[in-house]
């Protein structure tokens, strides 16, 4: 693959604590230089780089994370400040506990309320596949497929483990058509970039591809 | 010390993505039963939890947590769905880029819209020590002592370092009078528990000092 062709599926992502408006403007800045996806940044940055973008890129920021056990009405008003502020791409935490518990009408419900509050902007939902077992992928799959959500994602990048091609594989083939793959967490080469595509991600969120193109050490998210 | 008053000091605490709701009575039955300041849990089980307990112990949950980068907003909104569910206390997280950034007064900001919107109830904020420099220690400290909260608590158990004896006592150094030091994060032991309240703390979080006294495995949180 031309590596332009990858830069295009890339949300680049800096969700560290510590991030200064001076890092993530270096982020917008290379994310629309190297042709991404998006940004994709705290929500508290969400309104100073939307401005700063403009119509150049779409900001994504995250909700409920990293540990998906707020409340659903604190992720509902949180993906409607995120959208008032500017964000046009919403990545949501599912309540890991409840798939735990089984509480599988309780997580679609809470799906649906944030699809509702998104309004038509996309929605991603990052179920954190190193935390579950194949039989509870399998049913997130379906889950998510229900909810009218446009994404599932596999990890926070705050977890134990992050994307890999097995589970990028079993989302594609539970999944609806109308859900798409974003493969996230410890893409740390143009090759393993490259092999989620090829397993069937369309979107990956790294920050350390476009560093790997830019010839900057390649660390982080 | 005796056990019985180090267990009066702790939070007793689940905050594992993976929690279930019978892990989660476990740990209130535990912190009732060792005599504990309260249970510590994540905001998606507060009102089960507080249900539950009723007056026999306070419910205490995490706003912002871990990553502390949601908008001040949210924050609030959180802080207030989370009392209205029944919790009586409330552990921040501060913006940690914005300590980065030297916001000071866009963190007091915040951290007094939350002591406001808990009317009275304890609030606790976490400023995750081990991603701070000494300075930026000490500026908190008086942050902190300004805003009106009740207690500077060390770290989140979900960064690179949890309570240290050394931190405690530079808060305790530093904070007003009016302000406790609760110290969380890797209290693995008695004997650290022990030196955390010598070092001038007051409250502990941990999910290790009950099972310990119990006499069961003392792992996670």
């Amino acid at each position: 693959m031309e590596n332009q062709d990858i830069l295009a599926t890339v949300d680049h992502t800096l969700l560290q604590q510590t991030a200064t408006w001076e890092e993530i403007r270096q982020v917008c800045d290379d994310a629309v230089a190297f042709g991404c996806a998006s940004v994709c940044i705290p929500a508290s940055y969400v309104k100073q780089a939307a401005d700063y973008l403009g119509n150049r890129l779409p900001v994504c920021t995250v909700i409920g994370f990293p540990n998906g056990y707020s409340t659903t009405a604190v992720k509902v008003f949180e993906t409607k400040d995120a959208i008032a502020n500017g964000a046009k791409e919403i990545d949501m935490v599912i309540n890991i506990g409840w798939a735990k518990d089984g509480r599988w009408d309780d997580l679609l419900h809470e799906i649906k309320e944030i699809k509702a509050a998104c309004g038509g902007l996309i929605l991603k939902v990052i179920v954190e596949a190193c935390l579950l077992t194949k039989a509870e992928k399998v049913k997130l799959c379906q889950i998510v497929s229900d909810s009218g959500a446009d994404f599932i994602k596999t990890s926070t990048g705050f977890s134990s483990g992050g994307a890999t091609k097995e589970d990028v594989a079993l989302f594609q083939a539970n999944v609806a058509p109308h859900v798409k793959v974003k493969a996230a967490g410890g893409i740390a080469a143009l090759q393993d970039a490259e092999a989620l595509l090829a397993a069937g991600a369309c979107r990956l969120g790294t920050s350390r591809i476009v560093k790997l193109v830019n010839g900057q050490q390649g660390t982080g998210y």
